[in-house]
Order: structure tokens, then sequence, then C-alpha cells
């Protein structure tokens, strides 16, 4: 099929961005960060705009009771192309991880509605993506797919239970409550494709000096703690050896470095493996040392006798990376026994993948990417999005709506921080991207 | 020589216990722990017990200007044998930790002080050696050595200074500031034999069912904290790899395991290896955290960018323990770098320790033992003791004060906990070596 391009200038993303570079921004100037929390007076404001802007520019605006915003065209069609993406930061975060696929989208969608299509378009303004308000990811794509659960209502931030801070911002709780979706069957079954567009959030696109990320699937994690009991004594009177030593450090060193091994021998089977393995965290969560005695009973002249660690794996395929912690679990198992140490196991979370997100639409973006020059390659979204949600529902007829994620850099890998960067440049070239997705409806589906 | 035998009963040891387990008894049973600090009321109440006693015995007291307190039996004599250990106590420690060394020496000099001698015995009850309070250890021996440095004496603990704990207790600190030594130098030239008895503070004797530990040498600590830095990082957007991640909590896993590794080649070589080598803190020394931001960006979801570990090394030879650890300096320089994370050190202490007590009186221990059909193995102190300061004393001849140390088992190998404990059978037959030793002059020098 020949490619109808559209491409979005820099200034059209900028246009935007100077306003939006005003709201949430922590003192005069956007290189000091962000702060927009999960139903706050700052998304909000960010919502209002762009609700405004959609009516400037002949488009339809929608509230959900979750307090999501839908943008969408006013012709009505059996068939809808649509984008989204969030405007929530972590506190003092950047202006991009969320806000750039919202910008992109919005530009594209204002852009393709003067022109004829045999589809509607729709822009989806989600709220409360990030986790680091109320510990939930995803509150108002979650809700609107009738997927929050009514304790979550109840969890609070800055005073506030979730349920009063969606008050405070016009949702309506108790329809969340009830757990009754505010999208219904019918609309899910018109969706043909559901995009988002989102900064990387890693390096590797900057390092390789590719324009585009076409994203082959998202990444979901099983986070545990392990905790390893030992024996605390004197240290210059305990001979070395496991005899008289069950030294929880060494332990620890020796279960990590051999879950690096056993990550090794897979990658040397398998180089492109989809899987990532993290000790993020070695006695360092001050929430849980502060709790947490035994911590502080190691002492520079006693044999370690406890110790812990998180140990996160991250993959889109939830069968590859649920069988590789099986061999995980055993090792840590194999190891601690060897050093006379006990352990426990603690599981934080255990999330679902989405092992490929739609190929078609992948191959369309790379002959879109060649057509428009863009430098882009494929790889794996690392961190969660919203349209990992989408890629999880099915239509009616049981088919899954499909979704596709493009990818622009970001500076040095950033996210998360005021250092977060995506030129205008490198945004409308994303945007140029799903604007010329957007365009064309044959061959989505 | 033949050996004339002195040998203390249980009850003996067990009459003064039975007073000495109400002083700084935390609670209404021995059990609870004991808390007698550094210049404290109640470590000056166990020496005034032992004052009195003296006294009913026969002999005679002095109290320096440190505060210690020697008790000698009355006849002048050119040459001495003395012990000596300590009274105090770690907060909530045990009641055999120094005090089952004074009570086997006083029992031992009160018995032979009825015996025809050619020699002076005296017990030195030394103050402060445990560094809990005032974070140095052998306080009142480094003092009567004319080695305490005056900025010592303004350290503070439970609201005083030193000096402030030690007026307090009678002692005269302005002398102690002037680094004039308490014990003269004629003092020191008459000492023929200096020993101190004390728990082993390890587990050893009691693994091998020995009774009796004659002490090769007293081991010292080098004691470095060790800090790297590498980059916090997405941990699901960041590949896998030295290209992309530089992981602290990596480096120091492979680290650690290769320090182990150093450590066992070095062991293959030689398996009597005089050396420990102990991680105790990964990330947990609570004063650290507390004040290092940079630990807690540590998270489940990112890679590490922070971590640090203690590394201590204890040898009785300090010029082996200086090599080792050049060699483990350059082992973590290596490792750093291959995972591209920057490192610090910063040294905490270095100390000497004796690398070998007198030799012939460990043979003559041995006699002893084997004559009061004691088991007995030769064993390096692991913990530092007053006996350490003495050894690294000369006469004015050049000579070393020559010193010995007897261990006897503890419970378990604890000690520095309400779970210390030395049955006053194990005292007993301590006492009774060190009796038998400090009987007889002749041989000892």
């Amino acid at each position: 099929m020949t490619i109808v391009s559209t491409t979005i200038t820099p200034q059209e993303i900028e246009a935007h961005y100077s306003v939006l570079n005003r709201i949430g921004v922590l003192g005069d100037h956007p290189n000091a960060g962000f702060t927009r929390a999960a139903y706050s007076d700052e998304e909000s404001a960010v919502m209002h705009y762009f609700a405004v802007q959609a009516e400037q520019n002949g488009l339809i605006t929608r509230w959900d009771a979750a307090g999501n915003l839908f943008i969408e065209t006013t012709d009505r069609h059996e068939q809808w192309i649509e984008c989204g993406s969030h405007v929530d930061t972590v506190p003092a975060g950047g202006n991009f991880d969320g806000l750039a696929g919202i910008v992109a989208g919005f530009v594209a969608i204002a852009t393709l509605n003067q022109k004829t299509r045999s589809h509607g378009l729709r822009l989806r303004i989600w709220r409360g993506e990030e986790s680091a308000s109320f510990g939930i990811t995803s509150i108002g794509a979650s809700a609107a797919l009738g997927k929050l659960s009514a304790d979550s209502l109840k969890k609070r931030h800055a005073g506030r239970s979730l349920a009063q801070a969606m008050r405070e911002q016009g949702a309506d709780p108790s329809l969340i409550e009830s757990g009754q979706p505010t999208i219904e069957q019918n609309e899910l079954n018109q969706i043909s494709a559901h995009l988002e567009l989102h900064i990387e959030q890693g390096i590797v696109l900057e390092k390789e000096d590719k324009e585009i990320g076409i994203v082959s699937g998202i990444r979901a994690s099983s986070r545990d703690w392990i905790t390893l009991h030992g024996a605390f004594d004197h240290s210059g009177a305990t001979p070395m050896g496991t005899t008289y030593r069950r030294d929880a450090n060494l332990a620890l060193a020796y279960i990590l470095v051999a879950l690096d091994e056993l990550f090794s021998s897979y990658q040397k089977e398998n180089p492109d493996i989809d899987l990532v393995q993290t000790i993020g965290h070695i006695n360092s969560n001050r929430e849980k040392n502060e709790h947490d005695k035994q911590l502080y009973n190691n002492a520079i002249s006693k044999v370690s006798g406890y110790a812990y660690f998180s140990f996160e794996l991250r993959s889109c395929d939830d069968i590859l990376r649920n069988r590789y912690k099986q061999k995980a679990m055993q090792i840590i198992q194999h190891i601690a026994t060897e050093y006379g140490v006990s352990f426990e196991i603690e599981t934080v979370s255990n999330s679902s993948g989405v092992k490929s997100l739609d190929q078609p639409i992948q191959r369309r973006m790379q002959s879109i990417c060649e057509s428009l020059d863009y430098s882009h390659r494929t790889l794996p979204s690392g961190a969660w999005h919203d349209a990992a949600l989408i890629a999880q529902q099915t239509r009616s007829d049981q088919t899954t709506i499909p979704t596709a994620m493009i990818f622009i850099p970001c500076l040095n890998g950033k996210s998360h921080s005021p250092e977060e960067f995506a030129s205008a440049e490198q945004i409308a070239k994303g945007a140029s991207v799903l604007a010329t997705l957007m365009q064309q409806h044959v061959g989505l589906v």
C-alpha cells in the first residue's frame, strides 16, 4: 500500500510546550522539574488545556467517570484509530514521560481532522499512570476498563484517599467502586488500532543514533524480596569457612554472581533474549530498614547474620520470565544451603506483560520510517505503559485490539527526573510516524 | 622442670560470682545481661569489691591516675609475675568477658599468697577495655602506659567527656593528658611474665571439646569502608551488560566473591594461615545511612548506582595482613573498573597485632595442661585484649615483656551478649593453669 505521509513540524510541538512548560513546573524554569500528581489540580490543568484546544479545533471532548479525557473527531464511523498516554508525572519528574505522547497525538489528530478519512480518530488522556502518588500504576486506564479494585480507592496520597482526590477533580469514584468500566464494549469493538508514543526511558536509541523505536512488546515485572538469615559472630574469633561461619553477606554475594551467570548462560543461547534481571536493593530500602532491627545488628567486626535484596525480572514474555525465575529460585536455595544460611521469599508483585504488540502495525511503522527517511530499530519497552492495558483487552469476537507503541529517544536515557528531555525535533518525528499511521485505516486490521 | 601445680576449685570461683552477678546486672537475673560502661559507677563497684577482698587477703592495693586498680603481694622482690584483665562490659553484655580473668587472677594470687615464692605477684584490673562507651579500646591500659592521646579525653559517652567520667571515678585525667605513664619504667623492667585469662569469644574450643586454649598471638585489624559509585538507570529500559549498565550492586557481588576466592587461594597455600577476612556491612551502617541520601536512591526498579561495604582483615601478623590487603585492593580496583563503577576507600583503623606471644610460656602451658590432664589446643586470639599492649612494651634493655594468654571456652562461642557464659568449672580449670604458671618463677624468663 502506498504511504501517504503526514509530517508534523517541531514548531507545532513547541506551540503546545510553550504553554505546558508552565503547568506543574517547580520554580521558574522547566529545568527544575515538574510535579503533577495523579488526580491533582496540575494534572487537571493540563487536561483542561487540551479540552479547550480540542474545542478550538472542532473536536469533541468527553470526560469519563474516572476523570479521563477523550478527544474525538466529530464524524461517526464504525472504526476508530486512537492514541493515548498520560500527563501526570512522578514528583520532580520531567515534562516528556507521557506528555510527549499527548502533544504528538493531539497535533496528529488536529492535523488529520482536516482530511477525509473512513475512520474516526480519538485521543485518550489517561489519569495517573505513574504509581508514585497512590502506589498504583495506570489508575485512569484501569478504572476505564473496569479493572481498578475498590480497595485501591482507599489508598492515600497528600492527605487524601484516591476516592477523595478523584471527587475533587470532578470524577465519580462510586461508579469505579462498582467495577463498571467507563468504556463500553461496543467502543472497544470498534477500535481498529490503539497507539501510544512515548519517550524510550532508556539510552538504546540515543546510543545507536536511531530516531524512532518500534516497540516489539511491553515488559512486565516480577518483584521479590529475598531475606537471608545467617549467624552473627565475632569476626576475629570465628575461623573462616562454613564450618564456623554462616555469613549472610557472603551467601548474598555468591547468589548475586550465580544469578548473573545464569542470565549470561541464557543470553549465550539467545543473544536477543527479552529479559532483564536487576538487584536494585541490597539492604537499602529506607522504609524496610526503619522497621527492621536485624539489619542494624550487622557490624564491621561481626560475621553478617542478616541481609536482604530485591530481585526483579522484566520480560514481555511471562512464560519465559516464570521459567527463568524458577531456575533462579533453585540457585538461591542451593547457595543459601551451601553457606548455612536460611532464606525467605516475599513476593512484591507479579504482573503480565505484552509478549508481542501488533505485528502488522510494526511492519507498517517500518515502511513509514523508511519513506520518511527516519533511522529506526525494534526494541521492547522496558517500562510499563497505559497501552499495555488496551493490548490486554479483548473485543466481543475474542480478538485483541491491535496495539502499537512508538518510542522516541530521550537525552541520556533519563526519565523520572528533571533532566528528562526530548527535543521538539525528536517529538515531531515521532508525531509524524503517529500521524501517518493514523491517516490511513487500510492495512491496520 | 617439675610442675608443682595449684588447683583452683569451681567453688572458689562461684564464691566471687555470687556477689559479682549483682553488680551492673540488668534486671533480677544474670540472664538479662550486664552493663558496666568504662569509668562508670558499676565498673568502679566491681573494682572496689576486689580492693576490699584484697585487703581481707593480706594483699596491697594501688589505684593509679588512670583509675586502674593494681593488687599486689606484700613481699618485695626484684621480679614479678602478673596477670590482668578488665571488668567493664559492652551495653547488655555478659559477665565473663574480662571478669572471668579477674576472678581467676584474684583467686590464683590469693591462693599463692600463702606459699613461698622468689617473686612478687600482681593483678592489674584495667579500666574500660571495651570500645563501646567512648569508642576507644583499652583506655585504662593505654593511659597507664602513656599511650592515650589528649584528644581521647574529649570523647563523650552518656553526656560526659572521658575526662569528666575519669574524674567522677576518682582518677586524674590531667596526668593522663600530659602523656605521663602511670607505670614506671622500672616496674615494667621487673615484670617476668604478664598473663591474661579470657573467654575465647569464639566457638573453636567448644566445638573441638578443648578445656584450655593456649593463645599463639593476638590479632589486630585493618578496617576500611569501600564505596562504589555506579549509575542509577531504569531497570526495565536499560539492557543487561556493561555497555549500558554501571551496576554498583553487581560490582559489589563480584568483588566479594573475588575476595573470598583470594582468601581461599592463600589458605590453599597455608591451611593454618593466621588471617580472617570479614565483610560485616553491606549498606547496613545505621549512622552512615541516616546521613547518606545516595543509598536511598536505590530502588527495586533501578539499576543500582551506589553501594558500600566494610572490609576487615585480622591477623596477628601485620606484614601478612598488609600484603594481603594490597592484593585485595588491586582486586577491588580491577573489578570496579570492569563494571564501570568508581570507588573510594576510607580507612577506619589500622592497628598492630602481636605476631607471637611468648613461646617459652606457651610450651610451659602445654606441660601444665598435660600434668593437670586438661585437653588443650593452640589458637590465635581473634579479639583484641589488654595483654597486647603489655606485649608491645619494651623493657629498658630493649627486650619485650614475656606475655601470654589462656583461653577458656564460652557457651556457643557467644560474647558481648546476655547469652555469654562460661561455667565455674571451666573458669576454675583456666585459673588452675594460671595459678600453676604464677607459682614458679623459674623457666618463665
